[in-house]
């Protein structure tokens, strides 16, 4: 009984991966007959988890294998993002589909954690009301900037928010009201998993996702299973010391840390940007006036970018990554500093480590950490489809 | 079938890193039944792999519990243990025990691979020779100061001995004709492993193992499994950049290297040493001469202390350790630097990061490193004792 609701999991897994899928591609995948594909799908179908259906084309002489579709529209979770300046409420369907969103920016300032919960809690009842007839809501997942304990999605520390020791999962949970428990996780580590899944990290299971915005995060998979450590706070790449010497100082009360020499502040400072206007707008204007010419906001890019280098030719040496990835802020700030990027590579990161190290922009561009949150919330229901048949 | 030679493995695999054990106490780590067990503990038996015994004392009522021993005299394998300044070869027991040794002083400069096979080769042959009757040489494990590749022991970089993709392994098995494959690893990832299965990492499957002499390296474990990375050669702790500013050169070409800063040259140069002598000896004189008052060696360990110390806190934050545990050289250094490396760690670790990670000498000294290449030397046998009953 183990050994089959674990196969309708794996099964589930991959339509929800890798979307509508033939039996013969299943079988193939899982590396199980079709007939016993068939019995697999039949369950699920039954469960009202996936459909069967023609595919639009057939290619080959015999008949068409059908195609497995996971139930989209109709299975679904709610994923809640909170980020530094801005909180992001979605409903996402099996499959990974984001049918519905809900945005609101907040102010930087601390925010306490009956606020933010109270207006997580407000969009994500608002998701629940507009949620079509026969849809149901199987999770909840959420992702946070900041140190998250996994069982139970405490908040350890979130220095943007300046947040520690906060019960950030509970409650949200008995907000929401929806009796389910509410899965958090660190926005990089999740953003991680859902690059691995269906974006720039497809295939590499030794990847590493460098998330950035005033913070700077990190995600890593070792073999494909995201890298937890003794007590799952592992990767905290933007707290790696970097520049002992004369470092910026951080958020964290240290100074010199990967975030505060590639973080969204030593950009503006570094190109003199006294004007106030911060975000990821005020960051793509500078980049802009590098790449237009302007030599202070060329150096900056550049300075920012060598700190950046040094981080990721470290990050090499300890990981022998297969790919690194850059999301949030760090796309645009690797975009316009790829050369100083890899030349701190080619000069740090040791010839055998680097050998197959790819480097690659988010392929999930914003959605990278929400989806993550999602793929949070569809992990009991992957993990055992049909509960009810456990008895 | 396979899952029944898996238990043979798991059991045997139980009693080369615990010793012996009651068939009670194997019933209850296998999980499985005593009858389970008993059949096959006989089947071990009947391989002469392991030995039942009455226990010298018996304890509590009731008939006692057999021990199931090692045949750590009859099944052994080769190890060789090749370090920047020695070569050493040993015959080890299934359990560990170190059964013969031998041992020869290289000079330190480049030693091409014929010669440093043909020695090697030499010492196995010795120790086989001085073999008891009935005893069998299992297999053949390498521990090598360098980048090792996995699957053929090709040595992709040792710049302590100046090789550069060397067929180490290949050549090696063929030079001591055995018809055993020689399996070889870096010496500190080998080190990790044989801390974590009978060292000062017993029970803490997140571990981070630091092993120096005049290069500094890393063996990680994450949820007990050998950090590799996309091709094995993960955990290049000593190029980590740690001092990007005025960083001493490295043996790899770059400078300020956590090798380059926490080396033995590195000590010995800051302590003003220009005697020539080098070496284990000469460090361990720095260290005694710092903690007998002398200001210019106890300011060197500082030195070194407040390098190793950032080093150390950079991975804590990377990785979110168990345990820490310092081997070769380091042992001697984290001895006398414990109190830079503490004060390196609170300032520059996060605190939630570092809240349970422990700091260790090695429990195996100088042994690491060669019990983790007979653990390599093992693992086809631990895999499958009996394969004779695979068909």
């Amino acid at each position: 009984m183990g050994r089959h609701r674990s196969s309708l999991g794996t099964l589930l897994h991959h339509v929800h991966v890798s979307g509508p899928l033939t039996r013969a591609a299943l079988a193939e995948r899982m590396g199980v007959n079709r007939s016993t594909v068939l019995a697999l799908t039949a369950e699920l179908v039954a469960a009202g988890l996936v459909r069967e259906e023609h595919p639009a084309a057939t290619t080959g002489a015999g008949r068409p294998s059908l195609l497995v579709r996971p139930e989209s529209e109709r299975v679904c979770v709610l994923a809640f993002d909170v980020a530094v300046d801005r909180l992001i409420a979605a409903r996402v369907g099996l499959g990974g589909p984001i049918l519905d969103r809900r945005e609101t920016v907040r102010p930087r300032a601390g925010a306490d954690l009956a606020t933010v919960v109270g207006n997580l809690a407000a969009l994500g009842r608002e998701l629940i009301d507009a949620m079509p007839p026969g849809a149901t809501c199987v999770g909840v997942g959420a992702s946070y900037c900041g140190m998250v304990r996994p069982r139970d999605g405490m908040v350890r520390y979130g220095p943007a928010l300046g947040w520690v020791d906060q019960a950030f999962g509970a409650e949200l949970a008995q907000a929401l009201g929806l009796g389910l428990r509410v899965a958090v996780g660190n926005e990089a580590h999740l953003g991680a998993r859902a690059e691995y899944e269906r974006g720039a990290g497809v295939g590499s299971p030794d990847l590493i996702y460098l998330h950035g915005d005033v913070g700077v995060g990190g995600g890593i998979l070792v073999g494909g299973k995201p890298l937890g450590g003794e007590g799952g706070y592992a990767a905290e790449v933007g707290h790696m010391l970097v520049n002992p010497v004369d470092g910026r100082p951080c958020l964290c009360g240290s100074a010199g840390c990967l975030e505060a020499e590639t973080g969204e502040y030593a950009l503006l400072a570094a190109a003199g940007r006294s004007d106030g206007q911060i975000g990821r707008d005020a960051v793509r204007a500078v980049l802009r006036d590098a790449a237009a010419g302007d030599p202070v906001a060329a150096a900056a890019v550049a300075e920012i970018g060598d700190w950046l280098g040094i981080g990721v030719a470290n990050l090499i040496n300890l990981f022998n990554p297969g790919v690194v990835i850059f999301g949030g802020m760090l796309r645009d700030v690797y975009s316009g500093a790829a050369p100083q990027v890899a030349a701190r590579i080619a000069e740090h990161a040791m010839p055998v480590s680097r050998e197959r190290a790819k480097l690659r922009l988010s392929g999930l561009a914003d959605d990278a950490t929400l989806l993550g949150a999602a793929d949070l919330g569809f992990a009991a229901l992957l993990a055992d489809p049909l509960p009810a048949a456990a008895s």
